[in-house]
């Protein structure tokens, strides 16, 4: 058994990986750690796990030892965490933003100062597509932002193929829980409810994400839509100069990149309700859906890339990288499809 | 022109008495009082004012003098505020719950200790349909609560001629703005959108509200719904020994004590989608919306009202209030009819 | 193996039916019939199961021989179909409202005439908590309706141990899926959405089902709330004389009925959000949720339950029942706890 | 008092159009046509009108003499209707999209063959802000597109001074409402809610009208997001050679185009919740909410705007364009401002 803590327990990704751990046949939970809620039940906070445990959550100088450790906190928390709990575990996985930019000037521009810079370059990509090798080693993992990786996933096999031009455009578009439980008036339900808030017109930290993943210069805009949980990403992309971009050569590159993927699928049909990604299925599930179209007369094409923002972007993919990193079957533990309808 | 002014302007009632008073032709708004919010922008906080009004927020102590004061506040504010500013106005309109009891003790059981129970014989209540006469001459007014104001509209022809057994039973159903602009987790959008949470199973306080204007027993549940907007009372009545309900004789009733007001509407078809009262094509409106279906076999009826707890629930029941004080036209302001589809 | 065929299995019980078989380590499913999407891939229609199967939906004769054979159709069509189909499989569990009443006189009632009434006797109520033992050796078994097992299960207890009045009234508040996949104008977003939609205030037809259930004299109303999946049951019950419904007696009497069940979950807590039973975070369990408030004043008690309609409100139900009736442990293939936040 | 007759009467934007000509001072409701409700009451469709009207819808053959028109149908039955009425009245104004392409050869690209070519040139687009003078005098009205009409106020003062490359991409969200009341599977509430459904990547309808309006290259995406009313557009774009786009010049240039427009906002603040176009608080009124964000380093902004599309994207667009034809004051019967929180 893997023994698992996990910082920030008591939040929304927090709560997705206690629920996921439970149901992992592998793993036992060694502490849930929580500043705010220690020695209060975990089924108080998250009213879904009740009769699956009886865990509380435990102060943080209470952790006890384990063999991987997922930081579920604010980027800020993370970089004053990190370093301070890195002796007690062989494996750390940070769900921050903190640990994401290899680049320091980067960072520093989209988040400001780093407490640890020469921390950042120690981390690899906790992306399983992209990063599969270097996680089977990987001691410090960094989970990808949920519209970061999202995009990432759409844009990386035509990146990696030189067959776009280097500019693209990413509308992002998540539900309230991206913002996490912090009682702002800002997350206030009738402020919320039916809401298309362009919170990030331009600029938005995950561009900086892309760009590093992919060599492009991104520009990303973020806004809330009606939805708890979901990420939906829209990219445009151009033909690079020679190369072509028809729906049959972006669903056989697609299939080289992602056929053998057990969380990716390619959704892009030519009719049906759901032809291209969305988020709502996806509730619940590891899955990120990719989907395109294409414009024969002028070579631009839109990728659209959905995910649940807690799962796949975030809770979900630590666990997948852990299940790489422990030698596991990749998908132990992440077997719910999502539903329909919902 | 009616001079008034608002306490607790930046509220979610305060801020459609703004609305309301910002298009009513015979009233200037003095001056909207805010503790938090005082020398802001009044549309920073309402941005459905942009560009109907350049007020600011003032603090309590600016207040300037006025012919009627709202007071859209919380019942422990209200109970210290009112006697403060008694003296700056003629006609003070209280839309917070302090001042809707009249017995000492019943207000004691559902609110906790008063602070000036004195005052409490001096407020008429705010309910045209019920009240309208009272009404001309008072210089305080109390405005019901929202649920209690729709359970009492139907319920009220009903227990005024002896038709049903003293014992009746109401499950209500509020959207999220009733909570007010309280940045609390229980209001966030990810804990509160679709839910149906059963926030008062038992003895909510507008129970005692609508035993006092009908003289019944009444047992009322409260359920948060998903909405923003909006409140529907499901009420079980039985007739009384002798009496009799069937659908013609509710109709009849109805028609007789409501066929003359102007802001309620009696809805009660065979068939269509909106055949029982329903908030959402209420919402901005100042109609109760009143309907029934009777089972002739045992003498049971089901009682359905419908209102925006902001507006015939608070704002819009005092800006009636106000116009038949002052001897305005009653529906002066009060013109929208609300929206279809929402 | 078990092998298994769904009709219906293009509506929306049938596709969690499939969703939940698919998942299911002992159960192959051998035929998903769809009169209307017959030769079409399955997750066509369910797209939460792309990835899943590449099964296609056939037609009606063209049925394999099954084990088990569900029939997730209207009462209508299933009247017409059960006797059709009996001679193809052993175990045949009907999930629609057609043989859930035993009475033809009650059938009649509130439902219409029944095309087959000599089968009404023959089917054993697929509610594991009430019917375990006989569901080990039933061929024939009829799910309870969502609403009906909701207030059932809530109910049962009570009435069993005479604590109760018989005459109590149930306020059910459902999602749209309830409704099935048929494209009506009542089902349209627009007129659908943020709705309080009292569709059937008197003589709902899970009414008779509860009073069948329970002895009791059932007085039921429904009214459709903003939410796709999701139903929860606000009922009112008052002790009989000489018994005494508080707090600690009803945790206790709960505990007593329930205590070993791995799908009823007892929730009344004091404080919390979710301290009373609430669908949305069972959406995709087999979780019946159940509590209550009780006033120990007047005798009255307001019981809450709530589950995921199309689970423990169908296919989920049905699934247990199959466990049950096959000899599996009970729990296969139903373990997904809910989400939160959603 | 101007006789107007309504086409399309029992749909959202015909609805819409009733409830505006019945709060209109100078306005008489001649016929409001449904071929599919004729005879039946209008508040038996739009409940919202209850106690508003008596009106009935009557067939089209018994339309009467009008002096203004209003077309609120589809493209195709626009086509087959506008030449069989045209001369039954001397203003006519068409909502739907079948007269808003000048050019045929775009208009069969983007809709298919028009039944009549020849009378696409003479209809002036019913757009206020940039065609004032010409609807003093026209006859011939056709209302813009919802998405349209918003991204085309928020790109034409740029268009227009030559500020940015012709190249501009759209991102358009939109409520369910703009789906019309057909009741199709796509539009269902289970299926639709909490959709982000991009159902149209690329080269939607509308972008063919931005183009004609501003002279641009436009690509356009459209989503449905879960609202039932609203429009956004989210426009990027980029500077000219030698032209800056800042934060200060956008500013100016709105001012100067905008400052005397009774129903264009400019939104762009540094704080608050709303610091950018949000439909929701637009429901029901007749505004268009701009705003912007600019990088100074590489030039580029993203433009917002926001509207209600059954209002400013259709009924009060046409309204207002009918209070400029007749010499009446703009703003006259469109004064509801919107509502908050909503």
């Amino acid at each position: 058994m893997i023994r698992a803590g996990v910082y920030g327990a008591s939040g929304y990704i927090g709560g997705e990986l206690l629920r996921l751990l439970l149901g992992h046949p592998d793993v036992e939970i060694v502490s849930a750690v929580s500043t705010t809620r220690a020695r209060r039940r975990v089924d108080s906070v998250h009213p879904n796990l009740r009769g699956s445990t009886d865990l509380c959550f435990c102060a943080p100088e209470d952790i006890g030892d384990c063999d991987v450790i997922f930081t579920a906190v604010s980027p800020s928390v993370a970089m004053e965490l990190v370093p301070q709990i890195a002796h007690r575990t062989r494996v750390l996985i940070d769900l921050s933003g903190g640990f994401r930019l290899r680049d320091r000037a980067e960072f520093t521009r989209y988040y400001g100062e780093h407490n640890c810079p020469e921390l950042l370059g120690e981390f690899v990509t906790g992306r399983p597509e992209t990063h599969r090798k270097e996680l089977t080693e990987a001691d410090r993992i960094s989970v990808p932002g949920c519209m970061a990786n999202a995009a990432t996933l759409a844009l990386h096999p035509l990146a990696a193929e030189g067959l776009i031009r280097p500019e693209v455009t990413i509308d992002g578009r998540v539900g309230s829980s991206g913002s996490g439980v912090t009682a702002d008036i800002m997350n206030l339900h009738a402020e919320r409810s039916g809401a298309m808030r362009v919170f990030k017109p331009q600029r938005h930290r995950h561009e900086a994400e892309v760009a590093q993943s992919t060599g492009l210069t991104v520009r990303m805009s973020a806004t809330g839509v009606e939805a708890v949980r979901g990420v939906q990403t829209l990219i445009r992309v151009s033909a690079a100069d020679g190369a072509r971009l028809d729906d049959r050569e972006l669903r056989r590159l697609y299939r080289d990149y992602y056929g053998g993927e057990p969380f990716v699928r390619i959704v892009a049909q030519k009719r049906g309700l759901y032809r291209l990604p969305e988020p709502k299925i996806l509730i619940g599930s590891n899955y990120c859906d990719i989907g395109f179209s294409t414009d024969p007369e002028d070579g631009t094409a839109v990728l659209v890339a959905a995910l649940d923002n807690l799962v796949k972007g975030g809770s979900g993919n630590a666990v997948q990288a852990m299940n790489i990193r422990f030698g596991l079957p990749e998908t132990l533990g992440l077997g719910f499809p999502g539903l329909h309808p919902v």
